[in-house]
Order: C-alpha cells, then sequence, then structure tokens
C-alpha cells in the first residue's frame, strides 16, 4: 500500500476515533448542556449518507470509517436527550 | 453527475457544515466545560491529513470539505482554550 493510502487511512481512523474522547467526557460527566444537538443530527444524516455511498462503491474504509462514526454519534445523540 | 456522486457531496456538506451550529452554540454562550478539546485536537489532524491526501488526488470535494472542517474546528479549539 502506498504512503498517500496510508495518510488517507490514518487520517479516516483519526476523523472517526475522535468522537471517543468526546462520547468518553460526556459519558462521564453526564453533563451535555454545551453539546449542539443539531450538530450530532446532521453529522448523523451525513454519516449515513456517507455509509450509503460507501456500500455503492465497495469501499471499505468509508464503510468502516462511517459504522464506527455512526455508532459514536448515536451515543451522543442518546447521552444528550438523557441528560438534557 | 451522476445520483450517487450527489450523495456523496450532500453528505460531504453535512458532516462539514454539521460543525457550524456547535461553533455558534460555543460562541453565543461562551461555555466549553462540556466540549472535549482532545476530540477537536484529534479531529484536526485528521482534518489536515485529509487536506494533504485531496491535494494529492486533487479532488476539490476532499479539499473543500476538509478546509471549511478545518476552520470550523481551530474556532472551537481557540474558543475552549479561551472560555476553559
Amino acid at each position: 500500500m502506498d504512503t498517500i493510502e496510508i495518510i488517507g487511512l490514518v487520517a479516516a481512523s483519526l476523523t472517526t476515533s475522535a468522537f471517543v474522547p468526546q462520547v468518553y467526557k460526556t459519558w462521564k460527566t453526564k453533563s451535555t448542556r454545551d453539546i449542539s444537538f443539531t450538530m450530532y443530527g446532521a453529522f448523523l444524516i451525513g454519516t449515513i449518507l456517507w455509509l450509503y455511498y460507501g456500500i455503492y462503491h465497495n469501499s471499505l474504509a468509508i464503510i468502516l470509517a462511517n459504522a464506527v462514526t455512526g455508532i459514536l454519534v448515536v451515543c451522543m445523540l442518546m447521552l444528550k436527550l438523557r441528560h438534557k
């Protein structure tokens, strides 16, 4: 695999795993006042469309990245709804 | 342009513009206690790598999406630093 594709995979894993510290912080503090529900709602719709795009193009990287992001974003939305 | 590429562009614009309501909320409330600095730090590095990837592949969509995301993420980091 050439370097540029490795950079793409590192970029994808960073912009996906970046949500983990936010989900962890919110889960621990149970405080969501500063979190924008609209952001995570829009992000979820975008992620679902990316998933469709990835499945259509048979791109494992796009499917994996957006499946993980989708799960983390759903976690944030549930935490936001539970701890208004 | 065929439908699937339109879906890709809509997905990209959603996962990019999703940050706008969060930046607006944080700018207005000046409250960042619930926001994870680590998330936005990791997101910024990932976005910079995506920019490099997009420039390498001459992909206007990837360059545009990640340039806008990068600016919004830098805004969040500055707001977080200013309003600990």
